[in-house]
């Protein structure tokens, strides 16, 4: 515990300034940027960094460094004054804040090693704070994690989704603090300065909340000192502060929202004004100590799992072959981690609870926007999370689902219950888009097995090859086609049934396979032969082989998809093969559809054996 | 007032008794679906719709009918049986449930014309009634507003962004319900019976709150009346349930959510036990009282504008001319509305607010959930709903704009920011996916305009076509290329250079149509013509002119778009010309762009006008 002198509080109110000098000038150097957002910040940055964490500034992978995430990442300017600091960066480096060759952004990202999540979307730090808090009981450390929000933010509903599953935790190692100036973008905020609307409800949610004056800097460290005494539940640090602290011309204004001081007399007139606050301190400036414990090793290199057991002929669903392989995946490495939104007994995601226990088994009830950011905070730290729910309602997260894109973060998604064969649910629970909201992410891979032997082979790649990843299952069981040995790749395909004198190309995933293998028995009857195409990874995608199979087959290539037709395996492909000049005849879900049978749904929208038989003998183009 | 007399009360019970039976029926001959779902709401729905509400039910869409949203969207079988019993529908519709040719689907949808919104999506209907409860203060009505919802959708953030917005209006109209019958799908629910966990939380959101025994009839009317006395805020009704509640098999037992009591013996035993409930009663079943009051009639008919006032030439940015056509449309009629989540500065929504006042102006703060969830309600009333943020935000409400489609609703979303030409705010900041995720959707028009002229034109005719509809505007200012008197149509595009010997079609929308000019003068002074398409309708799309175009081109068609490759414009155009074998050379974001210069970016990441000459001129093909 650091003594709380005042020649220590001197030092911090020092450092406060410094870091407003810093971001104002940054700020204007670049023209633009948020400073008034970072002043009303700078006592509690200051106190934070340089008086409550823990952490190795020469290290920032250090597994035990106590963390902090910037929710409000528009406040970016003062981090990197933090870093400057702290010696992480120089003071010059703040100058290159936003410039396209500076790995100072305008928001955060992992870029810079001391990221573990990008923010700039409000709203998702407390729900990375979760997992990260959850990744330090899970290596047995014991870092802290402090989430800086902006008072605006707290109108996202994610934030109490946090809020609900931090305190169902007891996450007594999460701290946050919301930074309370009052002003948000366009106007006042929700809330403005009634301090007590905001502890209401933290202490509503079963949160430790402590008011403060967040520009006293004695008052922060004693809140910091009373959350690190709280057991059993986290800290919420309501800290009323000014927008623009400091800086009379904008202090407390409204319309200097992401707007920096002009570059010239109206900087240097702020710098002056800022210069003059500082204070006579007789210490040093603190350095940070070090972090408060070792923790237990992770496992390291590739985890794999004994083949799977499946027989050929065997019917079961890709949902349940996920749960299968998630429960083995599990029970081999102390990093998986799954984690629900109550359906795990839909996606099968409870066998891995029932196998590994609840250790590393994460209920998030029915909050799809804190279970991404969960994960993405625990991938930050060295987990391998595979948060689950039906692919319909990853759509609820997808702006967490973009900024993990953008963070690279290690997380691997699946999502059950895709498409029209979900049946008489309707179409609220058939996921349609779910392939094109995953694929349209650059950097992330999308998988979509269609038998339980491709699921777990494709589950045990997903596990050893590191990045966002995005699995998709089926609700219907489905006949196992592959043999325990067969090997699957991201980024390949399988051809399934191939012959000289192929009429076409028939490309399918996941349940319509199962309608192109029918398809393939019902022609080769009349005989007539072609080419099935097992493609289990979208993304990255095997192009080579298509555009093989397309010049093979003449140019006829015939996609059939349990999904709408916009970005789904149709684009996937045509993008693929375009550079040989050919087209795709997409077979997909083309209307809004509801609710009836499985089969007489896949059917009526089109993508059943039926259909791809007309399609290869009516030579109709369509695309 | 309905007189709460002995007889009043015995009619409900039976009424309530009535529903469970119909409930178990229809699920038992369906063979899927929740009756313990809708056990547990039997007495509210009974008291709702046979007490407190006032309607009639021959006219589903009487403006003056109160409104009832089932959030709790799979309990579809007691509102079918509601209906049944208040003579919508017969007792034998209700035994179709979940078939293919019925519209009693599995979760309830705007088909059938008592929903405003398709509900299942949990956590999506309190956001809904917030917008029904606005309609009826826009259009002078008493009608009220119920949302009946369960108590595991209360973990999704979205139903405390609309707790928040709720009281931030003041909507006393609006009522909602929570069933707490303490099961989820998977297990208990987060707070299961704990009812002051539930009470502490709406009123620190500054509801009326109030904890009722949810099978005692007289205390849910006595509720439904404190919550009509109730000003100044809206009411929660807390009503605590027995899931299953009136067969003993399965009341309050783990396990059986969504799943049907087995046809035969299994559903005899229950409805025998059911049966065997019925109280004697010495009056007939109360029926529905008609509505409260007559409001104010909407405008009918079509909106025009005057012609736009800009000149060509002008330099404005497409977000600029959206605020600006919004605030015409709004002064012109009283149906439109805007709703903003506290970037109404940046989107130039605030050009509304400005001219037509905060009256149909609705701030959501940071919180997009529940504005486009209140615009789907306000949608479903007769309002045309314009909710608008920054396109990458819109990410955040996916789950929303799902069910606004499945619901048909007519929403008129707009995206600002779109692109890396955004500049240094960073990749957070950056709608790259937003046209892939609605255009995935097989019902949602996309519209993407590069000048203010065309911006405004349709933004006209948005406001005229039902439907949901997306406009995504840009950043940058771009130079006005249209006359006032140009015609734009939903599905249109525009050729806006041709001549006999173009070496290929270049395909852009929004910026990239400026770089296509710039392309083609380069090109020309060189000696080569281009055709040049402003594609600001990627769906509906123009599949003819762009076949005819990439025809007279000999196939040569270059897409370049400011969004990433996947489900965007080259998509779209080469779904639209495959059926003429023709292919597209994609010009798209490809990576994870970063911080920089809007100029810098968009030549960095591909899609600038020297791309597109070397596009031209190289002959490469690169899908």
């Amino acid at each position: 515990m650091p003594v709380q002198t005042a020649s220590r509080v001197a030092a911090l109110k020092n450092i406060a300034t410094r870091l407003r000098i810093d971001s104002v000038r940054s700020t204007s150097e670049a023209g633009s940027g948020h400073p008034s957002t970072c002043a009303s910040a700078a006592e509690i940055v200051a106190a934070l960094f340089f008086s409550e964490m823990r952490y190795d500034p020469r290290d920032p992978k250090n597994p035990d460094n106590d963390r902090f995430v910037l929710s409000k990442g528009h406040a970016a300017p003062i981090l990197y004054a933090v870093w400057a600091e702290a010696g992480i960066v120089t003071r010059e480096d703040t100058l290159t804040l936003r410039k396209f060759d500076s790995d100072l952004e305008g928001h955060p990202t992992p870029r810079l090693p001391w990221v573990d999540v990008a923010t700039g979307s409000l709203g998702q730090g407390l729900c990375a704070g979760i997992g990260i808090a959850l990744n330090a009981r899970r290596i047995g450390s014991e870092y802290r994690t402090y989430v800086l929000m902006g008072d605006g933010e707290t109108a996202e509903g994610s934030v109490w989704e946090s809020a609900h599953v931090a305190a169902h935790h007891k996450l007594d190692n999460l701290v946050g603090i919301t930074d309370v100036n009052a002003l948000g973008q366009a106007g006042p905020t929700q809330w403005q300065h009634d301090m007590d609307a905001y502890a209401v409800k933290w202490h509503a949610f079963g949160w430790h909340a402590v008011i403060v004056d967040g520009h006293d800097v004695p008052a922060l460290l004693d809140a910091l000192e009373e959350a690190r005494r709280t057991k059993g539940r986290p800290t919420m640090i309501l800290a009323k502060t000014i927008k623009g602290k400091g800086i009379a011309s904008i202090e407390g204004k409204n319309g200097w929202h992401g707007k920096p001081l002009k570059k010239g007399e109206e900087m240097q007139r702020a710098l002056e004004e800022l210069q003059r606050q500082f204070v006579a301190e007789d210490e040093p400036a603190p350095k940070p100590e070090a972090p408060r414990s070792t923790s237990r090793k992770d496992p390291a290199g590739p985890i794999t799992l004994d083949p799977p057991s499946y027989k050929l002929g065997d019917s079961i669903a890709t949902r349940e072959a996920y749960g299968e392989a998630l429960a083995k995946l599990g029970a081999k490495d102390a990093r998986i981690v799954a984690l629900d939104a109550d359906v795990k007994n839909s996606t099968f995601s409870d066998k891995f609870e029932a196998r590994v226990g609840s250790e590393r088994f994460y209920e998030n009830f029915i909050a799809e926007q804190v279970m991404i950011g969960a994960a993405m905070g625990l991938a930050a730290r060295g987990a391998i999370p595979f948060p689950s729910t039906f692919a319909a309602f990853l759509t609820r997260a997808y702006d967490f689902i973009r900024m993990a894109a953008i963070s690279g973060l290690n997380i691997k998604m699946a999502g059950s219950h895709a498409g029209v064969s979900i049946g008489e649910d309707g179409p609220s629970q058939m996921a349609l888009e779910d392939l094109a909201m995953m694929r349209a992410q650059p950097n992330i891979a999308v998988l979509y097995p269609c038998d339980a032997v491709s699921t777990e082979r494709l589950l045990e790649k997903m596990a050893n090859h590191k990045g966002p990843m995005y699995m998709r299952t089926s609700r219907p069981k489905t006949p196992v086609i592959y043999g325990p040995d067969e090997r699957f790749e991201i980024g390949g395909l399988k051809v399934l049934r191939e012959s000289a004198g192929d009429a076409a190309t028939v490309i399918g995933a996941g349940i319509t396979v199962v309608e192109a293998m029918k398809a393939y028995e019902e022609l080769k009857a009349k005989g007539t032969a072609i080419r099935v195409v097992d493609l289990y990874s979208l993304q990255p995608i095997d192009a080579a082989t298509l555009l093989r199979c397309a010049t093979e087959t003449r140019g006829r290539v015939i996609t059939v998809e349990d999904h709408y037709a916009g970005g789904g395996i149709g684009d996937a492909v045509a993008s693929a093969i375009a550079p040989g000049g050919f087209t795709v005849h997409r077979l997909a879900v083309r209307e809004i559809p509801r609710s009836g049978q499985p089969d007489e749904l896949v059917d009526h929208y089109g993508i059943s054996a039926r259909h791809i038989v007309n399609a290869v003998t009516e030579r109709a183009r369509v695309s």
